[in-house]
């Protein structure tokens, strides 16, 4: 099927994915009265006596902003605010639909650091949680760290986390099946992007010590000035062996390679150089960086992609209708690692050890049982580090 | 009834008055390649080619943010943006119910005109219109004049426009009644604020000349200093006579008092001294100006108030909802003056002149054929005026 023609059409028909619709009567007077004038006056100054009334008395403690600026949409570039909407609608579909939260897509006119993080800043309190979508690297870096730090909701950049929490989960679940621990792993992760840093970060933190970054000209080298400052810091904490050269040098002996790169980077000849058991994620979009019949061809023994028509689809899916559910039922206050890391481990978990296969590392997209866990799992690490407010 | 004791109750129960569903299905993975990737990037790029068909592939076609800085909520002040969020997601309840238009409220953190005029511009391409409420005077006049130079989408702020309408509508309807013109009527409009100004200012429009202000230090004249630079403009055109002195001075001799400022203010002995046959429009809420039988026991002869419980309710949920859906309709860019009086002549028309009586001029809020009439009469008026654009 060619799918965008198809969705163009299926746009045509739908005039729109989202919608919104009352949830208080406004059939009489006395309605009006009660979800209006003079009633809502009541709730009004309950809120101006407590700020977080408003999670009672408004949408808020269930509703999310999708926020983008149009810069980095899917594979297209920069296509601009308006273009990017039919994703982040897409976005608030898959929200409700997963995770039973209310979301509504703002696209913002302006790649200016300053002036994202300023209006959304200025319109936080509206929702209970913002997230990120589709905004390039490496401003998406400075703008989520820095609305972290001003806004008492949460923030999430789902390129970046959501990415990682599903590799992560990989990961958790490869090592389970292959016997291995992540910290006697030799990791190669090619691509330098919001999500290639995300999932390094992550991976770090629940285990993984050795890593190696490629970016489009080879090996990330710390003092390499071409380098933007996110990357730089991630050469100081990975390629510690200081080893120059190309992606093909990079995955010489490596046990894991992690692509969120470029269609058809790495070749069978690469992945036969690579350690036993080699465990290849391809994730590139449409067209994976290998495709998993040449890399099983070349020895690979765990093989995930992005795609939903091969096994191991890594989908954030899996993770952020979850991930904000949680951190909403008990009105975090920020979504941390610690979260993201319950989030990977329960979703490893869905899979119970007799049912893991090396076809069956990932649980499907349109596994119901996800969302339930994840969220659980990440309000009470919620809780655990501080950051409920109930 | 306690209506805000009881409106806090309901709040609790209902979660928030409004809710964002699907409206397209997401339940296969095929229906995700169509909503969301790899499909979706076939509406985004038809995006990127041509800005206009974000009103065919997202909700941008049907979508109003209701926009407030939480300074002037109802009568209560600056209560502050989260504050004010219950009675903007009341409006957004109304714009579904009788308007089908789907509205998402948003806060802004700020009271300065600069910082919520560039918020709104940046924000404005996720919309299809925006409706500014609650907003303080003299702010809210420089903040929408400026929006609507700087927007390519309607920005109308209900409570100056919304009013002016359902006043203008009632003043018609009270002419037709009475066999008089607008443009021989002395008019008395105590207030002069946001709303007071607005429906002075479309009075004048549709033909009233002979108008004199009041604001609570008594009647506005040219050359006042304490003026903001709106009154100071009004004092130009209304108040020809150079009359000074107190409301009770103002409305001696007048056909109409019109009140949008606060209670208990007109009495018995000044409507009395009104010419014969005086209509009175008593809109401070919730007590007005002057109740309606003292009102009438001083000579009133038409008598309106803002009051469901009384005859002749002046609600702005006559206009906006349908003349949104009529700019929606059409794609408008602008809510223009002419689209405005079409909507007060079609509230005025839904009223038959055998039905027309000193208790009915203006339709009911809840009456279902007013929407259809106006956004009829509203989208007709864009297209004559030039700012259509289907």
């Amino acid at each position: 099927m060619d799918y965008q023609a198809e969705s163009i059409k299926k746009h045509y028909e739908w005039k729109g994915k989202i919608e919104v619709v009352t949830r208080c009567p406004v059939e009489t007077g006395e309605d009006l009265s009660l979800a209006y004038t003079p009633g809502v006056a009541g709730p009004c100054l309950e809120i101006q006596k407590d700020l977080n009334k408003s999670y009672d008395f408004t949408r808020r403690s269930n509703l999310v902003a999708v926020i983008t600026d149009g810069s980095a949409v899917l594979g297209l570039g920069n296509i601009g605010p308006e273009a990017g909407m039919p994703v982040m609608e897409g976005k608030c579909a898959l929200f409700k639909k997963f995770g039973n939260v209310d979301a509504i897509p703002i696209c913002i006119r302006s790649n200016d650091v300053d002036t994202i993080v300023n209006t959304v800043a200025l319109i936080a309190g509206s929702f209970g949680g913002v997230n990120l979508e589709d905004i390039s690297a490496p401003r998406c870096f400075e703008i989520e760290r820095r609305l972290k730090k001003i806004c008492d909701i949460p923030v999430f950049h789902d390129d970046q986390h959501g990415t990682a929490v599903c590799v992560a989960a990989a990961m958790i679940n490869a090592c389970r099946l292959t016997g291995r621990q992540l910290g006697e792993l030799k990791i190669t992760v090619n691509g330098a992007g919001a999500a290639a840093i995300a999932v390094t970060k992550l991976l770090m933190k629940i285990g993984v010590r050795e890593v190696i970054m490629c970016n489009s000209k080879g090996i990330i080298c710390e003092g390499d000035e071409r380098l933007n400052s996110e990357q730089a810091y991630m050469a100081t904490v990975t390629n510690l062996g200081h080893i120059r050269g190309s992606l093909k040098d990079a995955v010489v002996g490596a046990n894991v390679f992690i692509g969120l790169s470029a269609p058809n980077v790495l070749t069978g000849e690469m992945v036969a150089t690579m350690a036993d058991g080699a465990m290849v994620f391809a994730m590139a979009n449409p067209t994976p960086e290998i495709m998993p019949d040449v890399a099983r061809a070349a020895g690979a023994a765990v093989i995930g992609t992005g795609r939903s028509d091969f096994p191991n689809q890594i989908n954030n899916v899996l993770a952020f209708p979850g991930i904000f559910r949680g951190a909403l039922d008990v009105r975090a206050s920020d979504i941390n690692d610690e979260m993201k890391i319950a989030a990977a481990y329960a979703i490893a978990g869905i899979i119970q050890d007799s049912e893991l296969s090396s076809d069956y590392i990932i649980p499907s997209a349109l596994d119901e049982r996800v969302v339930e866990k994840v969220s659980k799992a990440v309000s009470e690490a919620a809780i655990k580090s501080g950051v409920a407010r109930i």
